[in-house]
């Protein structure tokens, strides 16, 4: 795990870098909604998803700039999600990331301007030649990005996710709405070196069920942190669940947690037929289901 | 004027109908964030920035299906932009083109959603083929309408607009906040006839100061309107400017109107190279100072 870790790091320095350069200070009355969208963007986070184009990526040697463009394009997309869904109206939290929300640093108007204006970079982003050379793989990393990300992918996650507190989901309804809301964003980083890295069918589709898996994993040990994670070390607030339906509510705890081992286990199992460059994306399953934050 | 009260007509109801068949109604739980899109999206509206695209790619013999889309993407962004702007943190409007705004309707929550995907999906439109055939044209659409619609654009405008209120604003600035929170959409929409048409340098160039010129004395009828509108016309309320500096506040109302009036003249001389297949577009100024609505 000892490489993982030092790959996630080096990671989350260089798009911290790449962000940086992509959105610099601006003068100007509209620098608020600019710095707000720094705040955000630049405040630390694992930087997962960035991580996942640059592993999928470099299973195809797509050059490491280009890759990184493309995460750069995706943080910017969770980044507004996360500003959006802070938002009192939403789930209404005041901290994250150890830090106090956008709309707590800022103000409502600003965070949710500065959403939208992040989520509306990510295509700017992707739509640059500097991302890819043949404007084809452009188009369809954003006809990707976009519908992983809409209505019928995180947004239709979130909105089921709000309606959460007064209708009943059952287990399928559940794993349904983390696939649209946590899932289809990992789906995306994973497809992404795939786009780029011209993958085969075959290649796409273990890619894809490796995504899978990792995302339901992933949010797995998101419901069980919900209850036994340390905020300081999460840098938010926990128990926030509170009375919806959860795979740790519907499961029990220990089901739950032989459930993410279980999926993990299978994640790596899909990428059977890489060979040694998928090494960090066989590491990452594991790695994810025993994080502490 | 009849001929283009005629060709508006026509091109709101192709509009209304393509949006329609772009944005069904879903089932799954996540329906109501797509039925909020879709009250938005389908609850009238001059649709004259769909009008734009169509009489600007009608120059270059665009075919109309293609246009079209990008009509329709366009106007996914500029009602996601009418949800957000109306939220109580915002300018807190309660009626919209005659009916409750989108977050007295549904909730906050599903109103911020429901302007989320509709962004997204403007993007998700684009990127399709069948928007146009040529990958790089599609590129360079996304490219534009993300810059004009993000931080240095739409958004960044409207930023300024909600610091109106506490800072001073002098005729220049607020021009610039003008050009940016509604020009900037406009010119959008008349570039994007240029760049599917495969516009010369000087042709987009004459079109780029028409837009500019149309969307200033656009706004400044939108800030007599707010003084000396009727409500029951406009569909949405008047005096909500309050103290913020506009154009009519600033220039007086005779001088306000008469500045519009030369905008608009000045817009049709931009035109003066382009032959009878602008004429739509020469009608559209002196159409938009007069307008009640």
């Amino acid at each position: 795990m000892a490489l993982l870790t030092s790959e996630m790091a080096d990671v989350a320095g260089s798009i911290n870098k790449a962000l940086e350069a992509i959105l610099p200070p601006v003068d100007g009355y509209e620098s608020q909604v600019v710095d707000a969208m720094r705040y955000a963007l630049l405040s630390g986070g694992k930087r997962l998803r960035p991580f996942l184009v640059l592993a999928s990526a470099s299973l195809f040697d797509v050059p490491t700039p280009r890759a990184t463009r493309v995460a750069c394009a995706l943080e910017c997309i969770h980044t507004y999600s996360l500003i959006h869904d802070d938002l009192p109206c939403m789930d209404d939290d005041d901290v994250r990331r150890g830090l106090p929300t956008t709309h707590k640093k800022y103000d409502e108007a600003t965070a949710i301007l500065a959403g939208d204006a992040l989520l509306t970079l990510a295509f700017e982003i992707i739509a640059d030649e500097k991302t890819h050379h043949e404007p084809l793989v452009r188009t369809e990393l954003i006809s990707s990005l976009a519908r992983e990300s809409g209505s019928h992918g995180m947004v239709g996650g979130q909105m089921i996710d709000m309606l959460a507190n007064s209708i009943e989901l059952d287990i399928g309804a559940v794993a349904r709405l983390q696939q649209m809301k946590t899932g289809a964003l990992i789906r995306f980083a994973v497809e992404a070196g795939a786009i780029m890295g011209r993958a085969t069918k075959d290649q796409k589709h273990a890619l894809h069920n490796y995504a899978h898996d990792l995302g339901l994993a992933f949010q797995i040990t998101d419901d069980l942190l919900d209850i036994n994670g340390d905020p300081a070390q999460l840098g938010k607030a926990v128990g926030k669940d509170g009375d919806k339906e959860t795979f740790v509510s519907l499961l029990g705890e220990d089901r739950a947690r032989m459930q993410a081992n279980m999926l993990a286990d299978q994640a790596v199992i899909h990428l059977e037929h890489f060979d040694e460059k998928a090494e960090l994306l066989r590491l990452l399953p594991h790695f994810v289901i025993n994080r502490r934050n």
